[in-house]
């Protein structure tokens, strides 16, 4: 049988990766990275507002014809691959990016007037600025519509799609009117290669829309008018520019348009997935299963399980979404995840720049060091707490500094701080009866970094194994090309076909060391004293009040 | 009338200082610095124990000859000065900075048999190694004589001098057996120069014994033997080798023997005084009286007030001290202080070295900060607290931190922490009746570091003055011995009298910013509520035992 082969598309924080994969054995035979040229590593900021975090959406086309011009040049060396037997293309992007967009499906950040408006580019996933808006949505769901709040964890987030829209809304009316619609990243790429960008054709993603838009067939899709009015009467038209269907990345956006062929060098017709968000398809890409909780630790992480929807299942408080098929066909999508996890290592390694020292420093000492035995305690939250409190306005905590405490200290003090986060996470499943049978990690850390894997296994207590693939969220993203090309073409009817042929573990699992694994226990009762005390409202004597009094402060001196 | 000249020895935690001050007019006409050459910085440390921090005996006796020596070498360029118008010494130490000697007065430590035990060296004040003995000191005298700890603020320090003895006598019976006594280092040094070393003759100083031993007259000088055998019988021997009297910082130890007069090049025969502590003649020479508080700020702080003898004052929880002439004749002598200020900013530069920048840089950056814009908050018990929980077992707190938290901004939180820290003390003063009229700052960071004054004023509410010396702990040891000469002599009657005519303030005061302060009250709201969760025990939900079990669990890994 002739080898076909599937692209995947993985537009990330920074930059974008094509992947050229086999079909049927899952090898990787091609590659290229596209680092966004724009901003700060790709990100436009504003010194004024740390809060901000936006991206050109001409970085994401550029990305597009260059990463996949450059994974089919590294393929051609590949014996026997040819791009004419590419038989589908695959999306994941990160989310919930919205972007803005005229009434032809034109971004707004390509209008001259909106040139030095940053409100009228692309609101990456890590933009806050719509905190006081998450709030407002949840109290009002809350009083009127808990059945929305219920699937995404009890708190609307500011990371999500209607934060971010009310507050442009709230703080420039002016881009809002300009716009008729807003587009998550995952939706735009797949419709501008199949020539569906139009409002009136383009198809949504469920991934995106269930979990970050707060639809779901249950109440007939987006939120209804009746409720958005409550928080603003200019939601009405927005809403009514949104369907009431959403699709799967095993469905077809469309095929790629003669055009785009020519520019990518791939045949016309071919069919474009559905694009989905990047963990999801990551976990698709490590082989995910029903009991497989597949993490996902790169900047951020995403700890995803499916669950099959025949079985009853409840409603988990602080999980960011359960949404049924955003994972895979049949099954629900549960997604949780933390907010900072590479990021807080990368904070302190960039940004605080500790003795000059460097990742591979830090670790090599910080691997030296036995649980415990720095007296330190941190907690995750330099950029929130996604799960299981579903709350940005929280921050991160060091605690027992002494005189003596050294940037390695430090260092592996952090990495605790976010295995502690990842077992929180672990356990909120289990509490609420989906059962954590195998765990398979993926993403840069897991590849790049054996000490951290192992802080893991000690810290949770559970072997851990790695997924073959090194670029898990390309890889399902390629897989999600093979399913919509079907087996017809040469590929796959179905996402656990996919994950058959395609996916795999490493030969290294990390075992937890049982005298590492009790000191753990030990220091996870005081992590969660301090995770309870400072996150969770109630007691008395909380501290509840204490990181969001100093977040208001700051905010309050810098406006 | 001829000038005469007073000299001031200014033992601190690295080196020696030696004063030479014309003592009418308290200009300083000769200095010299001698750096201890031992261990880390004049610290002998141990890599497996943290708390650990020892000196060798023989780094004080260099630094005498090569200070006094330089201090003369310096002053003969002064007109008019002639060595042989020097009329008194004084001295100050570290403490408690307690030693080992044998039965004719000589340190272990130059005992052949202990060269390679540090237990048989000095034990410098910031050695924490008797912390579980100071918790044994405080609960037995809580039980049998609470009147020892009223004193002394309720909590028997790890610093001080039985609990580092009784950890000697349990660690190490070998060396407690070998001591026939153990000396002060404020007490050793005058002893030496007069030929009083011998503990038959040695005259020990009010100072020390009254805040770091529990000496007190009210019950017959140091704690009775009945108490001290509760703790161990062994203690009991040593109980006798202690005399019933101690004498303060205005009487004098004896007169310089014709060796030492020679070895010095000073007239043999002139006064020297009793040691003192650092901080009590350092408030001295920044010219204290009642009303005043002194605070002297280096790498760490004493906070020193006094207060007549003939008026009521109440026991302080809290205070390191409340002392008859502990700082000048006929007042009570009144201790608070931090257990790291500097040190903590000099940990931040040196050990964590973020991003290569020193003090100044920081300093600069962390200047255009405005209060609570960086969203931080630190607690400044890096080295525990020492007013007012009296805790060692307490260590450092960071909140805040996001993915954009700079070192400036660390570094700034720092300084505020340390500021707060100070206003507990001043408020804790104020709420015992102890009105604070005035407040003159002194020590290394008062005289470099304009920005940190700046906050202190801000977070404290307060005008600040500085001392017009930059060395007041050595022109109060001078101002001993002016004192010790009497104005026969050329020198002072009473140290009321040396106040007037040998200390001042400079001309800039350091006034409250109205818009800084309403913030740091805020800021200071929440530092209380942090202080109050972690370093009080009461409430069921407080986090009193956080730091605690951290610190129990480094232990034992370290073990």
């Amino acid at each position: 049988m002739t080898t076909k082969y599937a692209i995947g598309l993985d537009y990330g924080t920074n930059s974008v990766r094509a992947l050229v994969v086999d079909v049927q054995s899952g090898e990787e035979v091609g590659t290229s990275v596209f680092p966004y040229p724009s901003g700060t590593a790709g990100i436009l900021l504003d010194a004024r507002d740390p809060n901000l975090a936006r991206q050109h959406p001409q970085d994401y086309l550029d990305g597009m014809v260059a990463s996949i011009r450059g994974a089919l040049t590294d393929a051609a060396t590949h014996d026997g691959f040819d791009p004419a037997r590419v038989i589908g293309i695959g999306f994941d992007t990160t989310g919930s990016t919205p972007l803005p967009v005229d009434s032809e499906g034109i971004p707004l950040a390509f209008d001259e007037r909106f040139r030095d408006n940053l409100n009228a580019y692309v609101w990456l996933w890590k933009d806050h600025t719509g905190h006081a808006e998450a709030a407002e949505i949840t109290a009002r769901a809350q009083e009127l519509r808990p059945a929305f709040l219920a699937k995404c964890g009890g708190t609307y987030s500011s990371e999500w799609f209607w934060s971010k829209i009310l507050h442009c809304l709230r703080v420039d009316p002016d881009v809002f009117v300009a716009a008729h619609t807003w587009v998550e990243h995952a939706d735009w790429m797949p419709a501008v290669l199949t020539g569906t960008a139009h409002p009136s054709k383009l198809r949504r993603g469920i991934c995106a829309a269930g979990h970050k838009a707060m639809f779901n067939t249950a109440w007939g899709g987006y939120p209804d008018e009746e409720f958005l009015a409550t928080l603003d009467e200019w939601l009405v038209p927005l809403r009514r520019t949104l369907p009431n269907e959403a699709y799967h990345a095993g469905e077809a956006a469309g095929t790629l348009t003669e055009e785009w062929a020519e520019r990518l060098g791939l045949p016309v017709g071919i069919p474009v997935g559905i694009g989905a968000f990047d963990a999801h398809l990551g976990a698709v890409g490590s082989g995910i299963a029903p009991g497989t909780l597949v993490k996902i630790i790169g900047t951020s992480t995403c700890d995803l399980m499916i669950a099959p929807m025949a079985q009853d299942l409840a409603d988990i408080p602080g999980l960011c979404g359960i949404v049924p098929e955003s994972v895979m066909p049949g099954q629900y999508g549960l997604e949780a995840g933390q907010s900072a996890v590479g990021d807080i290592f990368n904070w302190f390694v960039n940004q605080i720049q500790p003795a000059g020292k460097d990742h591979g420093v830090l670790t090599e000492e910080a691997e030296q060091l036995r649980p415990g035995e720095s007296g330190l305690l941190a907690l995750d939250w330099h950029n929130g707490n996604r799960t299981i409190l579903v709350d940005q306005r929280l921050t991160g905590l060091l605690v027992g500094m002494t005189l003596h405490t050294t940037p390695a200290e430090m260092y592996r003090a952090f990495v605790e701080a976010t295995a502690f986060g990842a077992r929180v996470i672990m356990e909120r499943y289990e509490e609420y009866g989906v059962a954590v049978e195998r765990i398979v990690n993926c993403g840069g850390i897991s590849a790049k970094n054996r000490m951290v894997m192992q802080i893991y296994a000690d810290a949770m207590g559970r072997p851990l194994q790695i997924s073959r693939s090194t670029q898990t969220c390309a890889l399902g993203a390629a897989m999600s090309g093979a399913v919509v090309a079907g087996p017809e073409a040469g590929g796959h009817a179905t996402f656990a076909d996919a994950v058959d042929a395609m996916t795999g573990v490493q030969d290294t699992t990390f075992t937890p060391i049982p005298e590492n694994q009790q000191r753990y226990d030990q220091l996870y009762a005081l992590y969660r004293r301090l995770h309870d005390a400072f996150g969770v409202q109630g007691a008395p004597d909380d501290l509840y009040d204490v990181m969001k009094q100093l977040l208001t402060i700051r905010d309050e001196v810098r406006r």
